[in-house]
């Protein structure tokens, strides 16, 4: 089984997510500062994934450096509640790193609850359009949305995937591809304006995306362009499934307008295709309204954000 | 001024649009092969200029080669109707040249006459987002979506315009923001799938495409992406213009489920992210309903296709 991170005591171990699909190499970090810079640039990636390397950070730098390690981690991703929420639990926690081991004890439980209660829910479904990566490489476990798919795989059913290359960082054609090659599951790889199209006509039966932060009236931000999936599923009337565990529900945040949207940078949008000095937008994320998500399954079943809050 | 194609009575002379934005070599075209080939590979591209060139290719092999010109000239590409117009316009002509320079200065002429339409209508726009390319690059002339922006920037008030890349080849990254910069057009690009969330957040006040073929009841086959946009920009309740000559009208094709959609190569999806043998999907186009479309800009002025059909 795939494992995105393994902390042996010393040292947090990490696939490198930048080198994939290419070159599978592994990080070994060692300090609160070098887990943060693998966060910061997404080689470590995906609201689960970083909120337990978050966790693993602190606990490398505890007892002594706490305090500066929680500070640093926090600011590598404003996006992800879950990240603060956990740098808090190991701070507070009386054993740092049993505290950091129970956060993905209970991710990785959370996995296979997302994966079944999501294969319940879609359990009709043929072919099914995901965006960005959500799988063992965004999350401990099995994943998220990814887990889904995997599991209504591994039940028989599901024909295949269709998989959007999300730009700017290509999660969707460098990771999402590989990690569907490695559960063997048919695939088929589309830039993302394709997407729309595709659903319109009718190629696939589902939409379902990952989250990396759900407001308490169940707007959801998350991998920029689920917003326009959402609006075209909506069009089609096809199911538009978010999963994620709880961990990424922000009761204290009362809806999409309140969420930080990361502005990256330029770079990632020029690559060597644009003129060097070309001016850019590049929001990590968007916001989809509740009103456009049919269902979001979390470890705890599944909830419909548009006609009920995520969380009384 | 910008001019993508210019013919010297002996060859076809083109910008190539694949060396560009970081070299700008020109193409020396002798032949119907020649210019299909230019076609094929989008060194030549956008609707409005490909037929042009077409004719131009068509003209090269007149009298002798004349049948077999205008078959390699229309298989091309299937999309734009207004290639397999302007081939057969030449075919019949007594003089293949003058016609082929008639349909030239035709759509120079059309191409002045979207620009003023356009900025009528859209005179209060402040921003202005748009997708692929359709300047002076896509169009004889200044172009149809891109000739709007222009003409509104010139006669003052907008403020600037948000560009697409438009993936699979980039002709938003490379093209448009070479045009917009040579224009002095103040300009950002974006990843194709942040477009929907800057709309819906109100970054743009209006949504301005071109139209590869546009249906008898408003429907139009346009760049794949266009159809998202169109979607997002309902539910923000902003413009979305399509602006195109009357030549990509196609009064036989009675709505969008006619429109040939083109697939292309896995490669221009794959390039150097994916893992060499990824299956793709790669439509060149998608269809956006005419419910969708606030109006249709063409030389003759602007029509509603929601409201009423574009050709009686």
């Amino acid at each position: 089984m795939l494992q995105a991170l393994r902390f042996d005591g010393d040292a947090l171990r990490a696939i490198d997510q930048t080198a994939l699909p290419f070159e599978e190499r592994q990080l070994v970090l060692h300090s609160a500062d070098e887990v943060a810079d693998a966060i910061r640039r997404l080689a470590i990636r995906g609201a689960p994934l970083i909120g337990v390397a978050a966790a693993y950070g602190v606990a490398l730098d505890a007892p002594d450096g706490i305090e500066a390690a929680c500070e640093t981690l926090r600011s590598t991703r404003p996006t992800a509640v879950n990240l603060a929420r956990a740098v808090d639990r190991v701070r507070a926690a009386a054993d740092p790193v049993a505290e950091a081991r129970a956060i993905e004890a209970e991710e990785i439980a959370n996995s296979d609850a997302i994966a079944a209660h999501g294969a319940d829910l879609l359990r009709d479904a043929r072919r099914i359009l995901t965006h960005c990566n959500t799988g063992a490489l965004a999350a401990p476990g099995r994943g998220t949305a990814l887990a889904v798919i995997a599991e209504l795989f591994s039940r028989g059913g599901l024909q295949g995937v269709i998989a959007t290359e999300s730009r700017p960082l290509l999660q969707g054609a460098r990771l999402t591809v590989w990690e569907l090659r490695r559960l063997g599951i048919p695939h088929e790889l589309v830039v993302d304006s394709a997407a729309a199209g595709l659903i319109a006509s009718g190629t696939v039966d589902a939409v379902v995306v990952g989250c990396d932060r759900v407001a308490a009236n169940g707007d959801v931000a998350n991998k920029v362009g689920t917003y326009g999936l959402a609006l075209a599923a909506q069009a089609a009337e096809m199911p538009f499934v978010v999963a994620g565990p709880t961990s990424t529900i922000d009761p204290d945040c009362p809806s999409g307008a309140s969420i930080v949207i990361e502005e990256r940078s330029a770079d990632e949008v020029r690559r060597d295709f644009a003129l060097p000095d070309t001016p850019c937008r590049n929001p990590a994320f968007d916001v989809t309204p509740a009103a456009l998500v049919t269902a979001l399954v979390t470890e705890q079943g599944v909830r419909r954000p548009g006609r009920e809050p995520v969380r009384a």
